[in-house]
């Protein structure tokens, strides 16, 4: 068998969860809560189930949970989005990711990658016979550098993927960046792949700049959300893309053969559940308050935070302490600290070693505390 | 956008449903069954939401779940199979035969098909840049033209597909059946997926043939499997592939950055439920008087039936009675006399009506008593 994809290896997330297992180390990698999710949905799932919602829904999705999608839609991003053609419900934000990637990319097409980047985005790229063309974003602001990407778009181009807030940095775009994105992308016939998955993990005041809210871009775009991060159940694979209706057509074609449809009681319980606002609404003040006690549980360590303004993550740098490979020390400190990280340097194709773990501190507060209390000792 | 699938359009199952709920029509189309599932399974799934499995189950699935599994098909198949390295639970069977499909096919590759085929595997081969080649199964008895199959046969030729019981016509392959394709595949690098979607609809004593019980074969394909069709819950969207350790590594690849992984609860408590044996070891004789009971109450209507001895199908004839087009039948059925199903074209790339339609008898008695009077009225 010739290998689709001969430079990928076991995703860094499962890498680095098997090590956390195996040196019962806390888990401070995968980006996943490890609080307990609303009683309430899990609740709406067991009386879908009950009431026997079992079978097939259909393969767009269980309309009424496409509605209540577009009414947040409305009411968030003041975007008008019709549910019947606009909207289609996949298993998991990473899958509508892939699946909008495979709708557009024909082989020898390149597609505009910032880097760090999810580690999906190059293997789904490069299994459609497409090129990366990797930009780095700006360290340490992990900023878009707009006038690089002018120079780096080519007849060739065929998709630029943005994410924020941004995996694994934390860094959001703003209004400006939005703007950059219409000029660089206007009169082409570019694609763009928006992973807005952590569309609710947004702090300090910043407004999300969904593509929902720019009429001129959603025409070109893909927009992938992703139901397990904002209600805390990841493991439930659950997510959605929303486009305009002629990309939505395509991207339901491959779809359709893809996995054809989703969880049917998950997605009857959450068509209930969208109408609770506060769960969502709420979220972003949640987790800043995470984030800051983290930040501040992680003074004495010695390791330097880097700026984050959203999504489950903060970025620490510390090559003031040792000059490792930031593979070889997240290695280190799982076996040796007891405390599981991602090395940054997994999100680049290569050359990224800047010195920099990623830390999820979407977590319990006394888990916060045992990490932060590890590594001070180690430090 | 240039269409990667110009030619696919709505699939058939979701036409012929939407059809049926307009015209308020007995579906006997899409394959589902109407009865209730199992409230014991549905319990263990609310047991494991409540017990905190809610996170990322692993990427290549919950390992005890794995293990059931492999305990499984050492019992039924007598296969030795790795939990580790082999199988991969996936969002589905559909997603499982998806994902086998791009791991393989190179833009170019030959695949082996035969007609009528499931309605995904030609998209699923034309999206990787692949060229299916056709072979009508014999009518109507629907069996393999073996001879034809090693005159169709050339150095292109990467995959066959094959699928026992088979959709959409119930036949079954036989263990001769699996000497000619190790035969045809001997000392060739040609792989194989197989769709056994249907393994334990299975009547009339017949023993299903797996691919599981010839390690030979095994080494050189996928085998595709849903817990959907087995336990009676489509909805869930839960499958698994086996394959060789070789291979497998191959398909996580793709899997790892297509969906990354499948919905925990659900794999959490069919873990626990794969111990109860008689589950699946009751449901061919279940389906069987179903099929039985369907064929005695379509006896009135004219319709004649082609053999079928699996699967959740049964199709029938009507050639005798109009010459109208299968589709043009199942619609005029539809709105007319109340009764979808789907017609097999559907399931050919062209060229294909034999003025069958398939009936899904996996239905409450009353639901089949329902639509046989409808259609003898119809008649
Ligand atoms: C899909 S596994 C990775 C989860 C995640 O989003 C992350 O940790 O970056
Ligand atoms: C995935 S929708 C189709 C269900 C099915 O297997 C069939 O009806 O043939």
């Amino acid at each position: 068998l010739i290998s689709k994809l001969p430079d990928v290896g076991t995703t860094i997330f499962t890498v680095m969860s098997q090590l956390a297992a195996s040196y019962n180390a806390v888990n401070l990698g995968q980006g996943f809560p490890d609080f307990p999710m609303d009683s309430q949905l899990t609740d709406l799932v067991n009386k879908a189930m009950k009431n026997g919602f079992n079978q097939y829904a259909h393969t767009s999705g269980f309309m009424p949970l496409r509605e209540k999608v577009a009414e947040k839609a409305a009411k968030l991003y003041q975007a008008n989005i019709n549910a019947d053609t606009q909207i289609t419900i996949t298993p998991g934000g990473t899958y509508a990711i892939y699946t909008a990637i495979t709708t557009v990319l024909q082989p020898g097409d390149e597609v505009i990658v910032f880097e760090p980047a999810y580690d999906s985005y190059v293997p789904n790229i490069v299994i459609n016979g497409a090129v990366p063309v990797f930009i780095p974003l700006r360290y340490p602001s992990y900023s878009i550098p707009w006038e690089e990407v002018k120079q780096k778009v080519s007849p060739k181009t065929r998709m630029i993927i943005i994410n924020s807030p941004h995996n694994p940095t934390g860094s959001v775009l703003s209004a400006d960046d939005m703007q950059q994105l219409q000029d660089v992308t206007r009169d082409t016939d570019i694609f763009i792949v928006s992973d807005e998955v952590y569309e609710h993990l947004i702090f300090d005041n910043i407004r999300h700049e969904s593509v929902l809210r720019y009429p001129e871009l959603l025409e070109r775009s893909f927009v992938c959300f992703s139901f397990g991060k904002t209600y805390h159940c990841t493991g439930w694979k659950l997510g959605y893309c929303i486009s305009s209706p002629a990309l939505m057509a395509e991207f339901r074609k491959v779809h359709q053969f893809n996995s054809f449809s989703s969880n049917t009681p998950v997605q009857v319980a959450l068509a209930e559940f969208l109408q609770y606002e506060e769960a969502y609404l709420s979220l972003g003040q949640f987790l800043q308050h995470k984030r800051d006690y983290f930040l501040q549980l992680m003074e004495p360590t010695g390791f330097k935070p880097l700026p984050s303004h959203g999504s489950y993550f903060q970025c620490f740098s510390y090559g003031h302490m040792t000059d490792m490979p930031d593979r070889d020390f997240a290695i280190k400190l799982t076996k040796e600290a007891g405390v599981a990280t991602i090395p940054v340097s997994a999100f680049y194709r290569s050359n990224g070693d800047h010195k920099v773990l990623r830390f999820c501190f979407a977590k319990k507060a006394s888990t916060l505390e045992t990490a932060a209390k590890r590594l001070a000792k180690a430090a």
